[in-house]
């Protein structure tokens, strides 16, 4: 690709939804942790040398209400329902979502790459959807990384060919579990997806940097995952 | 004082800064958890019976680099640094974070009521300061709650006179310590502490909310907790 250039925040993202691709979700529940450079080139660890955190992390987490219901699996692994978030009174994701994210954006250096596991298939083109519906845009040189491919492609880097690596599981709780021995906290809630996906990233850090300095993808070429009837992106 | 118009959502707010208000000090992270009344007036549990918090809660994390250097002390129990925060590349408390707090409350059904742990002496009259150097404003119906005072008063009037109550200890950690018989965790980090508030206030939720919906402040009565020099609302 080498189409990327170096990003010096790293904004990691999960989105919970209303279902898979095919029935052209909407989201119902976006978490963003933002980490700089400096903090994954030099991942902290605690008194007794596990992983932790880097200590400044801006976060953000939003929960809203689609306009559609959710599958009854989708409600299921979120704990996420249309009659619980009614019942919070959140708005769908409208205007003020976007002004939070690009007030948040705006608060890390650039240029900024979204990282996501299965981002590509996933999270990148279903932002990217509800964006386009709202005529918004994120920074031009935001760029955008997917973990999964990412991973699969270092280990088969390192695998010379034999298979081993291959019939692993590529999961976020298969490698979760892979690289710290331990169940992941919070599966399927946006917030628990990402503090286990730093994790993960932070696990491989200097892998997972180099790799986005080649082969991290420019946000400008995400299609989104489907066109919403009235996209005033799609008159220009 | 009833004042204060019946909130509809608690926002958590924690602030760590660079030292005590005789130094003027300056934010250096905001958390914030944003929780709708409902949520409160039915906590959650796990299938243990522990309290958990909220499935539906927004939250705001943000660090900026202060100005003004840190007391060692304030540097000490936050884990922050000028030089940390300078490192990640951040902004001090600017018009971005501003904007980012304004759109975050504008997705919380309104009224809104603050409520931080010592908030009257310290966090409102920190964040007023703050705010009243960009010239920025809450929403008007703003009210806030300090649970420091509250749970004191709780307690007095449980107590029917007898000292005992008095003699314990009403910081945060000790609250949490009475209440869940184990130590918080990540103390004195914003979003930690907001972790530990909340769980506090959902111990005591019934008793909390009517105690807000009674004696809740307006924002609007919050003086600041120093004059910046150069504060555009001061000249109106």
């Amino acid at each position: 690709m080498s189409e990327a250039p170096r990003a010096e925040t790293f904004v990691f993202l999960d989105l919970e939804a209303t279902g898979l691709p095919s029935m052209e979700p909407e989201i119902a529940e976006l978490s963003l942790f933002a980490v700089h450079r400096s903090s994954l080139e030099n991942p902290e660890h605690d008194e007794t040398g596990a992983l932790v955190l880097p200590r400044v992390l801006d976060k953000l987490t939003l929960c809203m209400c689609p306009t559609r219901p959710f599958t009854a699996k989708a409600s299921e692994i979120t704990g996420l329902s249309c009659e619980g978030l009614m019942q919070c009174r959140k708005a769908g994701f409208d205007d003020a979502v976007v002004r939070t994210l690009e007030a948040f954006l705006s608060r890390q250096a650039g240029p900024i790459c979204l990282v996501a596991h299965n981002g590509f298939d996933y999270d990148f083109p279903l932002l990217c959807a509800e964006l386009l519906r709202l005529g918004a845009h994120l920074p031009r040189d935001t760029i955008c990384l997917d973990t999964l491919p990412a991973l699969r492609g270092l280990d088969r880097a390192h695998s010379h060919g034999t298979r081993a690596q291959g019939r692993q599981g590529y999961s976020l709780g298969s490698l979760f579990h892979r690289y710290f021995q331990a169940e992941p906290s919070a599966a399927h809630s946006a917030e628990g997806d990402v503090h286990t996906l730093l994790l993960v990233f932070l696990h491989r850090s200097a892998e997972l940097l180099a790799w986005a300095d080649e082969q991290a993808h420019s946000w400008a070429h995400i299609k989104p995952m489907y066109l919403p009837g009235d996209a005033p992106g799609l008159e220009a």
